[in-house]
């Protein structure tokens, strides 16, 4: 397994999409891989982050030679991945283990820049709200989103009860984040979610509604989604006690 | 006058480079202003970063029509200027008000990544440094930069003496910032100090070879100029007392 950090700004996601030209994250990670062992390597990867979106830990597993010592395959790998990808950590682990079916909760961080003026700098990793925005108000809208619940007005999937662990909001001086720690998330779901509250953020829902919204399991009633280029993969953990211990 | 944020990357600094067809901040700047008044308008800035320095806080000058309310022109101005760069503020001042010449101070951050890999995200803003900083040796370092001093050990100039209001290294997890704050600073001053701190900070210069390097005024004795997309002007003092509350 590594623990992979990427700028996903010039990336069509992390998920390699077969017979298309287009740049995924994925893709760079087997070629890497290929190329320093020899081997044809599939990567699994824990979440599938949307184009434009960002991991600082993101997991990956994957099947290579046992002739490779881990200090040396992450150093040959970070020698020939482009800049906007790295390794942060290789480390051996059991036959078992796969990045995505054995995590246990994943921690997404979603980054506001709540000011006048849509920033120059760091745009990349920012999504830009121009009318201030109730912190508190999108904390309490947070809370209804903890436990346990079906989350079919986030999001779509084959099945949708997750289990949030966490969810919080923050202000830092300009910036705004917004935190959610869950078992797994639905396709959009975070995106959806950071619509919503923002929503609550400046006034047009209340903290409320967002209890509503996720019991009527409507889609419609919830915000529209916000762009991927503010989402980060923070880390995943693969144990229960570290996805609650996350503060 | 306004306060101007910009990305540098992609800029060849923010001077305009006449007969030349480098991109500038000023070029950009100055093409707005004539595109939103009808009139040709020269920017002065208040510091001249170099190409791939960032800044939150730069200040121009420029004389503009009356008519022009300031709200309206900053909203203008934002509406045509590229997306690497912004106006936060615009204010009128008085006529002998000169972003450059007025300013009694300026403060610079130079930020590091401090860790075993270079980083993916953010690496446009970062100098990465692999090996461990001993931040308490980089800001024994720093205290002798403070007070009046002949920099020319770090800069050219025809004048070289300068007063150093602040200087302070601080680590904040893998990143760790310097701040500079002075009167004026020399061409490659604050790429050179940093350069030496982080000599300082690997173990091959003492704290007190700064102090050496500083009187001594020998750039040979300095450490080698830092990459300029570490480097971001932070802000500009126009009264002294500004310069000396930063904290």
């Amino acid at each position: 397994m590594a623990v992979v950090e990427y700028d996903g700004t010039h990336f069509s996601g992390f998920q390699l999409q077969p017979n298309s030209n287009t740049r995924t994250v994925q893709g760079e990670l087997e070629a890497a891989l290929t190329h320093i062992t020899g081997q044809r390597i599939r990567v699994a990867g824990a979440g599938r982050t949307d184009a434009g979106a960002h991991a600082k830990g993101q997991v990956i597993s994957f099947r290579a030679d046992a002739r490779f010592d881990t200090p040396v395959l992450q150093r040959a790998l970070n020698g020939v991945l482009p800049d906007d990808v790295c390794i942060l950590t290789v480390g051996e682990v059991p036959e078992e283990f796969h990045a995505r079916y054995s995590a246990r909760a994943r921690w997404y961080r979603y980054t506001l820049a709540n000011r006048k003026v849509a920033p120059a700098l760091r745009r990349c990793y920012l999504h830009h709200i121009r009318r201030p925005l109730d912190i508190e108000a999108m904390q309490c809208g947070c809370r209804y989103l903890v436990g346990p619940h079906d989350f079919k007005a986030f999001g779509s999937g084959t099945t949708t009860v997750r289990l949030m662990n966490r969810a919080k909001c923050e202000r830092s001086s300009e910036l705004v984040s917004i935190d959610l720690v869950a078992n797994a998330f639905l396709k959009g779901m975070v995106r959806n979610i950071v619509g919503t509250l923002i929503r609550v953020g400046v006034g047009s829902l209340s903290p409320d509604d967002v209890e509503v919204i996720l019991s009527k399991g409507d889609r419609t009633l919830a915000g529209p989604s916000v762009p991927a280029k503010g989402l980060c993969l923070m880390a995943v953990y693969y144990r229960e006690a570290d996805a609650n211990d996350y503060v």
